[in-house]
Parts: C-alpha cells; structure tokens; sequence
C-alpha cells in the first residue's frame, strides 16, 4: 500500500482557471496486480490542450471528469512490478526503470504496464520525452513538414515560438533549409533567446506592437508557411503576409481557450481565395506513424548540439495548478514542466 | 469603320457600385488589321469576381483601369476578318462563325483573332459557352473534384446554391454519388428550383432563418465538403457542421464585396484543429488543364439531359450595369448574361 497526491478537476472553469475549479486529493494506490506497475512520478507534463479538456465539450480527446484525477503524460520511476508485465513495445519493465506514461497531474500512478514505455534516459535526460523528443516535438515535425508541406526555401512563421512546439518548429525548418524563420513571442527575454539561441532570423514581441505591424517589418517579402499555436490576431496577420500558395498548420489557439464568449475569426478570409491559401488543422495523434523518422532525425540533430531547447520547471505536486495557468499566459520559455 | 458601345468605369465604387462610377461611351473601331477581328457581341457575361476588379487592389486579376472599357467574358459573332487570323486552337475563322472572346461590356470588339475561340453550337447554344460549359462550369468542377477532393459518398453543401457556379457544384455531386446534396439560396423560388429541378435533397432559404439553423436542419448529420462561394456567416456555418477530415473550397465571397469596412470572420476557427479540417481557396484559371476533362464529362450529361441550367437574361448594354448589381444581390437564377 502506497500514497499518491492527485489533482481533480472539481468544478468546469469559466473563463481562465481559479483555484476552486481544483482539489488536491490524496489517495491510498493498492499493489500493482498482474500485468500492472506503480510509478513514482518526476516530471508531469502541463500543456495547452489541456484547458479544452477542462470543458464539458465533445472533442478530439474526452473531457476530464469531475472529481476524478485529471490525466496528461509524465515520466517517473517504476517502484513496484506486477507478475507478466511488459511496457507498450513488449519490453520487460523493471523496478527503477525510467518510463512515460499518460497518468499525471498526480505524484503516483497506478497503470497497466503497456500503457509505459521504457526510456532510454541516455538518449537524452526523461523530462525531454515530454518535451523535444515527445509529443511537442512530434507536433512540430508532423505540422511543419506533413500538414504545411514544408520545402526547402519556404519562409515560415511561427506564433509561441518560445514554446515548446513552437521553438522546435523554427528549427526544423533552419535545419531543413528555410530562407527565412520568423517567431512570435511575448516579452523581449523569449525574443533575445529565439535570436540568439534557437537561430530564429527574426523573433517579433506581439506585445509591443500589433502582430500584424510586428510581422510585416521582420518578414517584408512574406512567408510560405504559418504555423500556428495561437489563433486571433496572429492567423489574421499570417493570412494577411501569407504568399501565393502558402499554407498554414493550425495546431493550436492559446488566444482564445481561455475565452468566454466566441471571439470573431480573421476579418480577411477572402484573401484565403485569392492568394489559393490552404488552411489545414491537424492533431499531432494522427501523425504517430511519423515517430520514429523524428525521434532519428531530432535525436541526431540534439546529439550533435544542433537544437536549443528550454525548459520551464515548477517544484512540487501543490502547484501543478499553478504552473498550468502560467502556460496559458505565456509565463514559460520552452517546455513547462511540473517537477515532483 | 464600324462603331461600338462601350462601358467604362469612371470611379472605383464605395461600397454597392452606384450609376456614377460608370459610363456608357460611343467609340469607333477601325478596320481589322492582320489577325484581327471584329465581333459583334451577343452576350456578355457578368461575373462576381468583377465586383473585386473595381477597386484599385493587386489581386489574382488586374483592377479594371478607369476610363477605360471594361472587359469580362463575351459571345459574338464575327463581322469582320483581317488577313491570317486563325483563333486560339488554330482553327480558321471567317465572318458568321460564332466565337467566344474576353472583351465584354461592350457591343463590339476588335482583338487579335488567337484571343476568340469558335464555338460549336451544335453543342449547346453560345450563351452556355459563358455558363454551364464556360468558366463558371470548369469552376465548379475543379472546385468540386480537385480542390475539395470529393470522393462518392461525401455530403456536399454549397453556397450560392442556385448561381451559376453553386447549381452545377451540387449536381456534379449528385452524379458522382454524393451522400447528400445541400444548398443554400436566397427566397422560396430558388429553393423550389434547387428542389424540384436541379435535383437538391434539401435547399435552405438563408433569408428565411439564420444559416446555421437551416444547415442543420438540412443536414443533421453534418457534411463533407463545403464549397463557398459567400464567406460570412455561410462558412461560419460550414466549419459548424463539417465533420472531422471535412474539406472547404473556397471560391468566392459575395456576401463581402460590397463591404466598405473588413467584416469579423468566422467565431469558430479553433474548430478547424479539433475536426482537422482543410480550407483552401483556388482560382479557376489554375485549373485550365481540366478544361478537356470537365468538357466531355459535363457536355455528356448536358447532352443526356441530366442537368438543369439557368439563365436569368438582361436585354441591352445600356443595362449591363443594372445587371451586375443584381447579379452581387442576388437577382439572378443560374447564369447572369446581358443579351444584345
């Protein structure tokens, strides 16, 4: 018998998040039977799909429960084997084995042993297949280079560049031979670190100056590619500096999860007609077929120092909350991350 | 010597375009010289992408110049024939044949004889040449087959349901197998004709109640394909009801062109990500290559009956103008052609 602190969801939020729509609940976790494993987690993973999760709304993934532990990937350490288990690639799964799983938000889990898989923390320390080496950088590289068509000499601009998706987007396409990547980002510290680290030829603080003005002065001959993490003004200034046959990935509209009434869309959708622009939303689930060649491909590129990539950690279970609302706000640079 | 009538645009329309921004001018026309014909204009065509080709905007097509003839697409028959003119296939043309040609808005026109097509009208009557088997046909087509990847079974929903573009995009579903066939026009007499004639499963009065209801109540278990030719609230609506994977083409926005002032866009654009739906616009002279293609497989149906097209005729050039506003306000059923 074992303990675990595990955060519910106890009330849908309206508008951004409070610490009443919230509980920290402890719970007693029983032996792991046959096939099952309790993991002691390190590293939970807080991302922004998470606030639709929050609605009572039909999606692309369920909604959480109320007054059930909310759900989302982790990585920590196997500390109790059941008889027969195996992780998700058949491998034998070991007490002290470092895995990833989909049960965080919570300090343990108790969980099928296919549901983990295995780690190879030489690699690359865990917390990154949560971020660059995980799902994130998987939305990158499926976004970038499947959904928008990436080619080489493509200019591409990226919102929430400073993100996880978002910084990892701009290097793939430097590294795959962009003629010019331009991020978005809030605040001048994200803006020095995409110059300056992550090789962006151009970073644009949108809260300086409208993104559309911001935009228009660091990619004045346009762009191929958007890809966007944050819908609004942002897809409104893309469609408006998008080149004939351009393309844009929507993956994701931080702008507006957090809104209570439906904010109006791009004022210059005709121009989608006019510039044959294409408009394509994408689910980074579809792409899993991709996993491999970025997991060889991103995998080589950090092995050789090619890639920057950031992290921002919040300590302790308590403030999971905490940390998850300042993602929505823009309070991370790289991967945010809930450190247990 | 010969005369024509000729119609200028003298200032570039605030808003609806008013009698003001026009002018009706007398010129002469000199004989035709080497390659080169006179053709005495029967119908002219009038299209919505005219309305964008008013203003002093870079676009897909130059901005019609000012004091200067109009020109849009035209029928005639040749008066006149200067030495060596052969039309755009090569094929000679002599006085009487019938030939379609760019220079409309006006009674007469005189241009390079490789500009003019003659016209088979054993086939169909010349006017279908600017309509059902001219550009709004391969319109529909392009837009329907390649743009929107319709494959059978798809439920189709098309704008402007009874114009010339949208009446053909629902039938060419129809006769590839759509699961269902939607459309949406403006006033009872369209939709009975949408109904009854051109063989719609369900057409909705978008003046009658607000187009999300109406869409939803004619295709309850959403659609496939959207193909606009409105924008506004009609794509609103479509991303409202398309289903995962579900496509739009978007071809025109009519309900905008008149707008002096950006209108919001669709409220709803987060839902593009969720059911990883494509918007992509297209202009059909991308797409000439399916001219051969949409000929033979529409002229078949045509020839067997299987299609119901329109034509809403204005007598004279003196009311071509007249014509056109009616065409942006939906005064037309099926193709809008000023006859002469």
């Amino acid at each position: 018998m074992t303990t675990s602190r595990e955060w519910h969801l106890t009330r849908r939020p309206h508008g951004e998040p409070v610490d009443e729509d919230f509980a920290l609940v402890d719970v007693e976790l029983p032996e792991p039977g046959a096939g099952q494993v309790v993991v002691r987690n390190t590293f939970l993973s807080v991302d922004p799909y998470m606030r639709g999760r929050m609605n009572d709304v039909k999606s692309y993934v369920p909604p959480f429960e109320l007054d059930k532990p909310m759900d989302g990937e982790a990585v920590g350490v196997v500390e109790a084997v059941g008889e027969d288990a195996v992780d998700a690639t058949g491998a034998p799964i070991s007490v002290g084995d470092t895995v990833i799983h989909p049960l965080g938000w919570r300090t343990r889990a108790l969980l099928p042993a296919k549901h983990a898989r295995v780690l190879d923390t030489d690699l690359a320390p865990a917390q990154a297949f949560l971020g660059v080496l995980g799902m994130p950088g998987l939305t990158a590289y499926a976004g970038l280079l499947r959904v928008a068509e990436f080619t080489e000499g493509d200019a591409v601009f990226v919102s929430a560049a400073a993100g996880a998706v978002g910084s990892l987007v701009g290097q793939i396409a430097r590294l795959k031979g962009a003629s010019r990547v331009v991020g978005s980002a809030g605040g001048p510290e994200k803006v020095q670190w995409l110059q300056d680290d992550a090789g962006f030829n151009a970073a644009v603080d949108y809260k300086a100056a409208p993104i559309r003005q911001g935009l228009a002065e660091a990619a004045p001959e346009g762009i191929d590619i958007y890809f966007d993490n944050v819908g609004g003004d942002h897809l409104e200034a893309a469609i408006g500096a998008l080149r004939q046959n351009g393309r844009a990935a929507l993956c994701g509209a931080i702008s507006v999860y957090n809104n209570t009434e439906a904010a109006p869309g791009p004022r210059n959708m005709a121009m989608i007609i006019g510039k044959r622009l294409t408009l394509r939303g994408f689910i980074v689930s579809d792409h899993r077929d991709l996993r491999p060649q970025f997991e060889a491909e991103v995998g080589q590129w950090l092995a050789e120092g090619k890639i920057a990539w950031r992290e921002t950690v919040v300590d302790g279970i308590e403030n999971a909350v905490e940390g998850f609302r300042g993602l929505l706000t823009g309070g991370n640079t790289g991967k945010m991350l809930i450190r247990l």
